[in-house]
């Protein structure tokens, strides 16, 4: 087994898109690699706790990519295989220095009809992500949960621009609500990030985290602020899936020490931030995979040094 | 007196401009305001430890202009006043959300002809800021200095592409250098942070600061690596001035404490930081002036809050 988790660790579950991607940056461009937000989400979560997935995958998604998540003792029950068409695939090309991620291609495939039913062994798993995917969807999984601990959502700007509906009521209904900082202040109209997570937090989530990519990320809890900077990144290669990780691994290290305070849910977002600076360092879940605890835990270790005073 | 300082403090001395501006932002322009690096520099640094300045001012700097430094205890020895012209002129316009800084007039007046020559006084005071002038005035400055313990020193885009020469000789006289995260790069060649600062270590200077704004900053020394985020702003009004109030605190701390070892040198990144945070919420030195130790502290602590995991 490569994972080993404590024994009162609780489960967490991940749900959102199984993908191909085709990624181009400024150095490289990949074939298709595996990819989406239930990929990089559960692998993360893995690390920490128990970790159940559900999504959906097409006729092109062979046994070697399964494998995959198999190998890190993801529950696959609610991965479902729909052999009606292909696999969801996204192309995208990014800019100098990743300042800029444009969409080449978006080919919804199975993923058009998709209907995220819950196995009924995961109704009652106590820490859910909701991947990015559309809020309906959202909303469609945690009308099936009969109980749960912590609900985390992230989302896009393609949602707050044509689903702002759905996405307002969900707001309510999530202890942590996960974006960016560049959409932020898409769904306020508030461009100092500060008091758009305020106002977000007037919005219904319990708690509001907005990821700033390299420059770190600010939480927004009702206990409090609290902001720690990006674990200093030299080798970027890819920076898709690196908000997967994060609250993949945030999930995680929740779900494996089954608490939600102010102060653990600080020491879960820097599980998150490290996470997320091994996701980028290749392509697809290439180095996240091949991670350990020990090289997250080690990542942990200096980035608290490197913020240290004394 | 405004300020009373520990019986063994050091001096700080500071040089740099001393100007007038006319600022516009996307709500407000401001008439003339007083401003340049040797004020806000010089401001910040008398919170924390007897201060000089070396700049020039011409024949329409007013005495009411000259009290408000008075007033914060600096020595003006080293301010000439120059009856031939007018004081440096600056005007300036920020974009939207402060993105971008645009010089729409420089009158650089009887700052043309400054020659930053020290008063005998000055000349073994151990903790120097070298604010963002000419890089062979910065030489010129440490030429006649007999005795220093810590000389720091700022610059600009328009120095680096200008001035090269002048300032890569600069760098190996310096304990430690200060620039932006859009300056590094330019300096470097080096587009990642990380590589950039430590690129710029092997140039001479003992240690680095990228400064990233709302971002926070970065350290480069040969004991470690130290990132800190910036205080939460909510009410930005105006960023100039941000850098020079940061790196006169940062000064001020080492004076007052007369220590330079890396654990110290994180302490005073983290008084740069929490009074630049003050300098931004007003135009000119307004906030700045009136702000006090106790504020400071205030926001030191706070920070430190923001960021402790506990």
């Amino acid at each position: 087994m490569l994972h080993s988790y404590p024994a009162n660790a609780k489960s967490a579950l991940v749900v959102g898109s199984v993908a191909f991607d085709n990624i181009k940056t400024p150095t490289t461009e990949t074939g298709t690699i595996l990819g989406g937000s239930a990929c990089y989400g559960s692998i993360a979560s893995s690390y920490f706790a128990p970790t159940q997935i559900v999504g959906v995958v097409g006729n092109d998604f062979g046994e070697e990519y399964v494998e995959r998540l198999r190998k890190h003792s993801i529950d696959l029950t609610g991965l479902q295989r729909d052999e009606s068409g292909k696999t969801f695939f996204w192309a995208g090309v990014y800019g100098e220095n990743f300042a800029t991620r444009e969409t080449i291609d978006t080919q919804l495939n199975v993923f058009e009809h998709f209907d995220p039913t819950l196995p009924s062994s995961y109704q009652e798993t106590p820490y859910v992500m909701l991947g990015n995917i559309h809020p309906s969807l959202q909303h469609r999984v945690l009308d099936q949960m009969t109980n749960h601990s912590f609900i985390a959502a992230d989302t896009m700007n393609l949602w707050i621009d044509i689903s702002r509906d759905d996405l307002m009521s969900l707001l309510p209904r999530l202890d942590l609500f996960v974006l960016n900082d560049d959409e932020a202040p898409m769904l306020t109209g508030e461009e100092n990030p500060i008091l758009a997570g305020k106002k977000i937090l007037t919005m219904g989530p319990k708690s509001v985290l907005i990821k700033k990519g390299p420059h770190g990320a600010l939480l927004f809890h009702p206990d409090g602020y609290f902001t720690f900077p990006a674990y200093p990144v030299t080798n970027l290669q890819d920076p898709t899936g690196a908000g997967d990780s994060f609250l993949g691994a945030l999930m995680g290290y929740l779900a494996s020490i089954d608490k939600t305070d102010f102060a653990n849910l600080k020491k879960a977002v820097v599980y998150g931030t490290v996470t997320a600076s091994i996701t980028v360092e290749a392509f697809s879940c290439d180095s996240l995979e091949t991670a350990s605890r020990e090289t997250i835990e080690k990542r942990f270790a200096d980035l608290l040094a490197y913020v240290s005073l004394s």
